[in-house]
């Protein structure tokens, strides 16, 4: 990684370096458009990297089950050939200019001089939600409170109280309840929101005794002593406790996100995301588009699967930028031919 | 395959049984949904099967080179664990019906009833456009003229005449340059139309002697007997000509589509697609849903990764029409969690 500051010019500055902006870097090269890809993070991936690098997706088209990591390796191996200049850990602070010719300034003093700018910076910079409980830094020093599950197998044997109600409680406590002695799933509600799928694998799992659900309480104490966790006092509404004797606690209260800069650029949000045109993901400012999470428009379903679509799209909208003279003649990813 | 006609019943018709179509009945199987494919061919896949099995697909995300079939078979896995019924070799001849009792009729007799329809039929019914020229059929039957490549392995050491000037054209050229004798690569024009960056292989592998490029030629006459090809003669528009010595002719002068049927179900149509809202992909019919290669929209590009976030969104569109008073909480495919 370089870490002097850098000047350097391409045609499309890439704000993020996830699934989303690699693909777009990806979609780049199919147009022959340059590309650089800008992240705050040290390594390309976003939250899949950073936060479930083990976490397997089951949505990613034609890959039945794909974790974090392998799936920014296969998108790395695919952007490959295309030798796509990283800037990492540099975050962009400064967008000025306009569109065919904008100026972007990283934290680090790097300037990037690009002729469109696509932001797939996802929900911004983020970190978790925290658990408002005494002791807590203590037991995150030793690793018995843990947000990321970024290796599976150091739960193995463990007794864990998952907390939280989302896809991610539910995703983990069918992921771990393989290999944990025993996993105790606490919501605050009856219900869990989740997949419906997912729900019915959760209920399979509570019937083989995999998983112990334990609703409707939230965390009230934690127990222990030297960082080393004994158990967890949870309590309802009314007042009721009850102690789980656990190794680890794993709290899944959604992320805290941050627009950071980007909310300074002149561009215009709504709650933390960048309203687009839905036909070219470009935002209020032209020449600067906005896909993956951090977008919104009608329809709108925060999928990576649609983050990939909506990087081709903007990619293409942005070759009128790059080459206002020339047409686009590629569309078809497939086998469509035309007279010879 | 059952050969009877069959009376059944569900909450969503696909039409297709193409990546897109497949793609939608994943989605349907995650949200609970149930659905059937119905498809003309007689197994699912549609082009990617039909006509290029073995032609690798290089902008699939996360997958840097696919073949057609193995893309078909990832997708045939990732739907496996919902077990959806099928309809091959059956076409939907008649839909009648409106937004929660629809009942379609296949060419067969097989009776569907379902709640909504989503249309993910591709170009519809489709087939090679054919040069015309004077023992064709002869040539065709002996397998000296082929519109597809069903088998890569067949053309090792072949001397062979590629027609056309699209993605068809250049990316079996590029595919086969490795294992013919000889390619050449004949278009009516001096530019080819493709992906920048095809271009660039291919005028590299034209460096290298690996494809000869023949332009501006077009098919004028075939030379051989008993179905066994000699030479293509080929001729300018100022009526020059030239033969190539040649084993096989490969034509790709794109797919003679038709609509059939879904052109008589009161859907609207553009130029044989269906325009659709793009925040839902709905047709002008409420309840009746396009994606893939036949719809389109503002934006639209006909690129099967666009077909497949277009699944999704149909079909958390017509959760609505099928579970109207419940809501749809699931949304992200990652590790997103809500306060527990």
């Amino acid at each position: 990684m370089t870490t002097s500051p850098q000047t350097l010019s391409t045609d499309i500055a890439i704000v993020g370096a996830g699934p989303t902006a690699l693909f777009a870097a990806f979609q780049c090269g199919m147009l022959k458009l340059k590309s650089i890809l800008i992240d705050a993070l040290d390594s390309v991936g976003g939250q899949c990297t950073a936060l479930y690098p083990e976490k397997p997706i089951y949505d990613i088209p034609a890959h039945p089950a794909i974790e974090g990591g392998a799936l920014i390796a296969a998108l790395e191996a695919q952007i490959a050939p295309f030798d796509v200049p990283r800037l990492l850990g540099s975050r962009v602070e400064k967008l000025t200019g306009h569109r065919g010719d904008f100026q972007l300034t990283t934290a680090r003093g790097d300037i990037i001089h690009a002729k469109a700018v696509i932001i797939a910076a996802g929900a911004g910079a983020f970190g978790p939600n925290r658990p408002p409980l005494q002791g807590l830094e203590e037991y995150e020093q030793t690793g018995a409170i843990q947000y990321y599950v970024k290796k599976r197998s150091d739960f193995a044997g463990k007794r864990i109280v998952i907390a939280g109600g989302g896809d991610s409680a539910l995703d983990w406590a069918l992921s771990l309840s393989d290999i944990a002695e025993h996993i105790y799933l606490l919501h605050r509600r009856d219900r869990f929101r989740g997949a419906p799928e997912t729900l019915s694998r959760i209920e399979s799992q509570i019937q083989k005794g995999r998983i112990e659900k334990v609703v409707p309480y939230q965390l009230h104490a934690l127990h222990g002593s030297g960082g080393a966790l004994s158990h967890v006092e949870v309590s309802t509404l009314s007042g009721e406790t009850r102690n789980l004797e656990a190794d680890t606690l794993l709290p899944f209260y959604g992320l805290s996100t941050d627009l950071g800069p980007i909310a300074l650029w002149g561009i215009n949000t709504h709650r933390s995301t960048v309203p687009v045109t839905p036909a070219t993901l470009e935002t209020n400012i032209p020449g600067v588009f906005a896909i993956g999470d951090i977008a919104t428009y009608p329809g709108k379903l925060k999928l990576i699967l649609q983050g990939f679509s909506e990087a081709a799209m903007a990619v293409h909208a942005s070759h009128a930028i790059i080459h206002p003279d020339t047409a686009l003649h590629f569309e078809y990813s497939t086998s469509k031919g035309v007279p010879g």
